[in-house]
């Protein structure tokens, strides 16, 4: 099994160790320090080596901070974990923050003395994030002050950095060569004007190289730095170890590999203009940089872009993966049915869907399945452990979102199940969730649109009825690389205008605390789209083909559009997925995609 | 008739007038001279005197500007009047520019060598416009520079100024007397440390002193400035002719009404810091303050929002205005059902209207009504003349967008009515249209949300078939006052946050050019709304009660929702307005609102 099932957090040691951090900041006189989630990449996992935060406080989220004064130790975290972390650390020792409502600025500012220090490791925090701290505490003349890593100071065991073999990846399935792309963003730099670019962000320098990598769990990175100049020759610092001869002999000797350590030396001698982008790249790398004095041109990581906009092999790769994962999900939806609640608990189910998946050559999960049963289905990010494990029941809905690592793509997919009779209240809020999912599956809209204006769309049919969910619609997806990548979503709060090619998830939910929860997810492509006016719009391509349950619609509900989209949806999965299964399989799928 | 049907542009004086204007421009060494279509009040309309544009070019639209220089004459208009424009002005001597498309700026750089000298009279521009293109002029070296104006030097017959007279705004309907909004006003004044404001838009002055004006049609405003102190008193500059002793009485001694020629000593010795809002007021205020040294808080017109959210006497006023326009528009299209085609024609159907509106007591038209046969409907602003004038005919659409000024408010409603048989391919847009326009009606979203938020719902059912409309889905209506009110629209560009009060329209449309046109229109109040899981939501209440065209519904379109929402406002329509007609529209009235 890639997915475990032990409770993450342990705050049985925070104490001590709090106890032991403050020994030394008070020894270098520093009045507060901050540990955050992040490592230097900024990445959603970390390794072990740079768990520092749960190390310290025993909160395994994965995203939060902590900081911490002398009398104060305080862990900020976002509605996604409030719960959580009140199991996880130790309250009498720590304190949980709820953020963003509280702004770690605010908070030091009423923690500290006028005057006070605040310690902070360079290479955690971006560019960006301590510009805007710094800004805030000025007023009461509090400084940010860069520091060593003081946990790393008491954390005498701490594992060594991780030393995971880096493998190829395809240029067929990528669409280009490494050589390419290398070119394409020395061109891109040339033509700004920069002499060099610094890739700090992990996928961005797997993408760059097509490589992969085995550090971190779940997401195929590489963990190291990079250095690209405008002729395309790029230096990258990771451990050389990870790079066997074969891998070394692909890069080609415009790729050097060199040493992490060497890493600061290398930008103390950079040419300048040299891109880095403030919003992801540690403030150490700027620091290094203005020390020389060296020219910035703050602008976004130049991979980003290129990566988020996906090439035709690697649109191609991801149905490949999505179809492969589709007759996975077909069996593992089969089994359930014939077998639930039969008792099984949620961690058989997370259990059995992770067997198929390897059976069907996974190299990874894609993230730790989110496998739910009526109230745990109202977390949208719980993740099951032997502690909290419920079994299925009759009358509750079960909520599974999970995805794999294809060697072509990168799947994720969410449904929600009904064991045994469905009360009509929760089969009239899925079909609305239904409602606002297939809305956006069959937009089209104006070019130059973002996430921003489609957004509105997924929530109408629950808004309407005086609901909503308290989470963005989509994330963007790499293409086998990370689950959750940049820069577009579907959210409020994107402004990134789509492009064909842009890969995105569609989740709208619906969650009752303590009763039940809804989601449903499929992975949508950015595509050209037709107007009979002869408008430029875009549209999208659908990748996922599962069935989705009809015992869960209320289809009096649908009007006669939604009733056709779910009808050709269904006899699509019929077609394509069909094909790839067993007889038994094949039996199930197709009452399961008859039409409503 | 309130409403003429003369072609509003004559652009046979054109050249003449432009030989003369460009002389006065060499004799002031000015080598581009800016005429916009605004006043010194920034409204939608303006008086014979403040027609600079029309009476220079012949282009009589409602937004526009001119900027001419010794060998260019460009005429910037939006795209509601592209084809206009080409009909209004003598295309050997004028050239329409598309606008936003060509910016100004980027228009005078090219036109103009380094070093050129751009004229402009600061009371017609505000100081936002003037900044932001004094910005983009910089790099060119090319000055900005106020000068008188131009076009009223060689206009030797220009009218005089209006002398409409002033009436009293009941304060029943207002929901407060204008000595409690001066004194709300002046509390917000002294909140934020300002010691006056200066108003110059009309309609605000029209709401702070509960008076109504006739210097211009279609809107009840007096044109004039105001500076309020924080104490409440309020200087008004308009000509004193306007006002009789019964308004003066009411209007008390707080309130001085001076001459205009007046205001800009006024503004000379006014106390600072005085609030100006640079996005409506004109450059000549700032420049006259600046010059002065006087403080000045840059910030909305503080007029605007409290008179953008209705209070409850304002709603109810409004309420009634629409119950009496229902009545009005049921004997409009009963009559229109009952006769067309029979040889009617366009001026025909506003003149009946028009007629009906008047019996129901109107004060004014709210807007010059618009009314298209079949390609006429396609052009959203449509203006009928007696040159353009075309009889209805069996198999088109007639589309009406008309409203009234009644004392108790003001209306504005669009209906598109089948004549004979229609194309199913004109129904199926119709149902398009509706579908959007009946997901804002039955919307209820989270308070914070703005117009923005709210667009995308309006056009998804046309976006979803590569469809779209080149108009914002809805502005804001003044209570008894301009139907066309800011801040607050539903549009892509407007991040003005809803309050229950606010007044809209809402009118999605579709055109296809030289075919047909749709459009379908009520207002809507922005009201609390009940959430089942206590969620702080927003929804809208409708505020007017007109029959929908069955004829022109594909109801196997509809949803389950959809078609509730029509049948239910159908029963309303038919409850609230069968009182008020007579037995022959009763009649018609129950066969037009019978379920779908």
């Amino acid at each position: 099994m890639f997915q475990g099932f032990e409770a993450a957090g342990d705050g049985s040691h925070g104490p001590a160790r709090l106890k032991a951090l403050r020994e030394v900041m008070a020894a270098d006189g520093i009045d507060a320090f901050m540990v955050p989630r992040a490592d230097a990449h900024q990445g959603e996992y970390v390794a072990d080596c740079d768990a520092r935060l749960r190390w310290l406080t025993g909160f395994s989220g994965s995203a939060g901070q902590a900081i911490i004064t002398q009398d104060r130790a305080g862990v900020f975290v976002d509605g996604r974990y409030r719960v959580q972390v009140k199991e996880e650390v130790d309250l009498n020792h720590f304190t949980p923050v709820p953020f963003p409502e509280t702004r770690p600025a605010d908070w030091l500012r009423e923690a500290l003395p006028e005057g006070g220090r605040v310690g902070f490791d360079p290479w955690l925090h971006t560019h960006q994030d301590i510009a805007d701290l710094r800004k805030k505490l000025e007023a009461d003349n509090i400084a940010l002050v860069p520091v060593g890593n003081l946990v790393d100071r008491i954390w005498t065991d701490r594992p060594a950095p991780p030393v995971g073999a880096v493998r190829l990846h395809d240029s067929a399935v990528a669409g280009a060569t490494a050589a390419e792309k290398r070119q394409r963003i020395a061109d891109a730099l040339r033509e700004a004007g920069q002499a060099t670019a610094v890739i700090t962000l992990a996928d961005s320098l797997a993408w760059l190289l097509n490589i992969r990598g085995a550090d971190i769990p779940r997401n195929p990175v590489v963990l190291g730095f990079a250095v690209i100049d405008d002729d395309g020759r790029v230096q990258v610092f990771a451990d050389p170890d990870k790079f066997d001869n074969e891998v070394r002999t692909a890069l080609g000797n415009e790729v050097a590999i060199m040493h992490p350590s060497g890493f600061e030396a290398a930008l103390a001698s950079v040419d300048g203009p040299v891109r880095v982008d403030p919003k992801t790249a540690p403030e150490a790398v700027f620091g290094i940089l203005e020390g020389r004095g060296t020219e910035i041109a703050k602008a976004d990581d130049p991979v980003v872009l290129p990566k988020a906009v996906k090439n035709a092999a690697e649109i191609e790769g991801m149905r490949d993966a999505h179809l492969t994962d589709g007759a996975v999900m077909a069996r593992f939806l089969a089994w359930l049915d014939a077998t639930a609640p039969g008792g099984l608990t949620e961690i058989d189910v997370v259990t059995k869907l992770e067997e198929l998946r390897r059976d069907a050559g996974i190299l990874d999960i894609s993230f730790d399945t989110i496998c739910g049963v009526g109230p745990h289905a109202a977390l949208p990010h719980y993740r099951v452990s032997t502690g909290s494990n419920l079994p299925l029941a009759d009358g509750q809905v079960l909520l599974v979102d999970s995805g794999g690592q294809y060697a072509t793509g990168t799947t994720d997919i969410t449904r929600t199940m009904a064991v045994g009779d469905m009360p009509q209240a929760v089969r009239e809020a899925f079909t609305q969730v239904l409602q606002g999912m297939i809305a956006v599956s069959r937009l089209r809209f104006p070019k130059g649109h973002s996430g921003r204006d489609i957004d509105p769309v997924a929530r109408a049919p629950l808004w309407s009825v005086g609901r909503d969910f308290d989470h963005g619609t989509g994330h963007g997806v790499g293409a086998a690389l990370c689950v959750h990548e940049g820069p577009m979503r579907i959210s409020r709060i994107s402004e990134i205008p789509f492009e064909p090619g842009m890969i995105l998830s569609n989740e709208p939910g619906y969650y009752r605390e303590g009763e039940f929860g809804i989601r449903i997810e499929n992975l949508l492509v950015v595509a050209e789209a037709d107007s009979p006016d002869g408008r430029d719009m875009l549209g999208f391509e659908t990748l996922n083909f599962t069935p989705i349950d009809r015992r869960m619609i209320v289809a009096g509900m649908l009007s006669p559009a939604e009733r056709e989209w779910l009808d050709s949806y269904h006899a699509q999965v019929l077609e394509k997925i069909g094909p790839l299964v067993d007889a038994a399989t094949l039996a199930w799928l197709e009452g399961a995609t008859a039409p409503i």
